[in-house]
């Protein structure tokens, strides 16, 4: 059973750029709901195709798998809904755990997003004190509903 | 680009059973629309994950991948709607075309399709006689709305 739990947080000021070379994401969604979504994403020359389902508590049923980049970008362009999601992603370590910090661009251009990927829900971990406030259950931080209302349309 | 273009037909009796073995297929839909699906299909013991696009004429954009059997089972059992399409699938040569027939179980049982893969739109081929009326452009007929609108539902 594939299962990612993860948290997410606000991260302000740009300290993690230090810490790890951004990598270019372009990402888009065939399909998604509250419930699932289809998701084709581009990165360092190669595609994945991500299959998500429900969220219960922190923990999300996910499936990846890589395809090959050319098609994943035929998808992209032809079967996902517009604008596609491109970021930069900044991967490092911080007291024994992964994080990722997403600096948005195009629509979402301003939001910069950090993930910490947990072996369980009740993990205990330390954050960079640059990291704000945690939106993990917060539906407006999903990259899927970014695509619908863009960063730009929030009134914080 | 991936590109599957093919035709479907209403089969009638079962002269199909002595050209192939039937094997059984599970198959479900993560999502679909008028437009595109995602499906999941087991068969033989194998998993794939298939997208499906537009129809433009005959031909669609397809692009299927193998997926572990286990997870597929997985998607198809939390991700997908049911009811799960069972059915038969019968794969044979006749005067140098592949078809396959496939005989539905369960809520679409009595229902029996064929289909022949073509190399393009304009290809001529032969039909075995017990080959009946055409039904490629006709959306009840598509695997995916027979989930939601099962064959014993039909009104002939």
């Amino acid at each position: 059973m594939g299962k990612e739990i993860e948290k997410k947080f606000i991260v302000s000021g740009d300290a993690y750029k230090s810490l790890a070379k951004g990598v270019l994401y372009r990402q888009g969604y065939i399909f998604f709901d509250k419930d699932k979504s289809v998701r084709v994403r581009v990165f360092n020359d190669k595609g994945y195709l991500t299959v998500k389902g429900t969220s219960t508590g922190i923990s999300r049923l996910e499936y990846e798998y890589e395809i090959p980049v050319g098609e994943a970008n035929e998808i992209l362009e032809y079967l996902c809904e517009k604008p596609v999601i491109e970021k930069l992603r900044y991967k490092f370590q911080f007291e024994g755990f992964t994080w990722e910090v997403d600096e948005f661009l195009g629509e979402n251009e301003g939001l910069v997003i950090a993930e910490i990927e947990l072996p369980d829900e009740n993990a205990v971990f330390k954050k960079p004190d640059w990291i704000g406030r945690e939106v993990t259950g917060d539906p407006r931080y999903l990259n899927s509903n970014l695509v619908k209302n863009p960063y730009k349309n929030f009134k914080e």
